[in-house]
């Protein structure tokens, strides 16, 4: 069971990035995204837009105490939190057999959230995006195998049309 | 030599979005990112400045004409257009042993460029993220072997602190 938790979203300034990052969670595996930061609700459609046409299972939540759900979450998940500064993922991808909660910061992540959680793991120790760490990182630890359901539309791939199968 | 091609940036709505393409490429092994549509010298300001303090080489150019720079590049580059209705990636990926030109979309991407790329590729076959897509393409295409030149800074991972080593 893989899910997120994006942090401190601000409006209107992160509305494409945390939809980016709803987006990829979606894609590579995970089943949930919380958020914490401001209420968003037009970004929670276009995710669940998203959602309702290429399938699930994967909701997207609002909280408003970030510190109070990874209290809960960390017996039973590994809490990791992809920063910048942390140790190198690979090292300890293969360690993580049982339940995760990702956390993505913004900006400013307080130090709490680097105490709380188990692994502080970095993408490249380069300045780069939340949303091609969490992608990467998620591309590894879970491969091509989220099956998805509940979709009414899905992409044939193709070498250089759009095609798309409709269901009813 | 990888280089990116950035379509149809829009102000001021892809100014982030944009800002993480770049910093995507730079970390993840290109040299060098165009972009077309609006000219945006803040969104370049950001990423000049993580590349004098974090090292390069890394260059961000505005072009006026996508197409023109595909012609330009078709010879000698690989032209790659990562799209969600593309052929899957891990395919083609090893048969790129020469330079590469990346191009990445915006929301509305012509027609053209879908004939002119050598290969339309997915990562995944779901929509997500360009910044994502990228970053995944990127990472299996050229692995953890950047070496980044002329930096200020430097992060030294770390398991629970931000530690940046300084060089004058």
């Amino acid at each position: 069971m893989i899910e997120i938790l994006r942090l401190n979203h601000r409006l209107p300034r992160d509305c494409r990035i945390t939809t980016h990052v709803a987006l990829v969670a979606r894609a590579f595996g995970a089943i949930k995204m919380y958020y914490s930061g401001q209420k968003d609700s037009e970004m929670e459609e276009s995710v669940n837009s998203v959602v309702k046409r290429f399938g699930g299972p994967f909701d997207i939540e609002y909280i408003n105490n970030a510190i109070k759900l990874i209290n809960e979450k960390k017996d039973e998940y590994n809490i990791i939190h992809l920063t910048v500064y942390g140790l190198p993922y690979k090292k300890v991808l293969k360690n993580l057999s049982k339940n995760v909660l990702i956390i993505v910061g913004g900006d400013k992540v307080e130090w709490n959230i680097y105490k709380l959680a188990k692994y502080n793991l970095s993408v490249s120790s380069q300045p780069h995006s939340e949303v091609g760490a969490l992608a990467i990182f998620l591309n590894d630890l879970h491969g091509d195998v989220k099956k998805f359901k509940n979709f009414k539309l899905q992409i044939v791939p193709n070498e250089r049309e759009k095609v798309l199968k409709e269901f009813k």
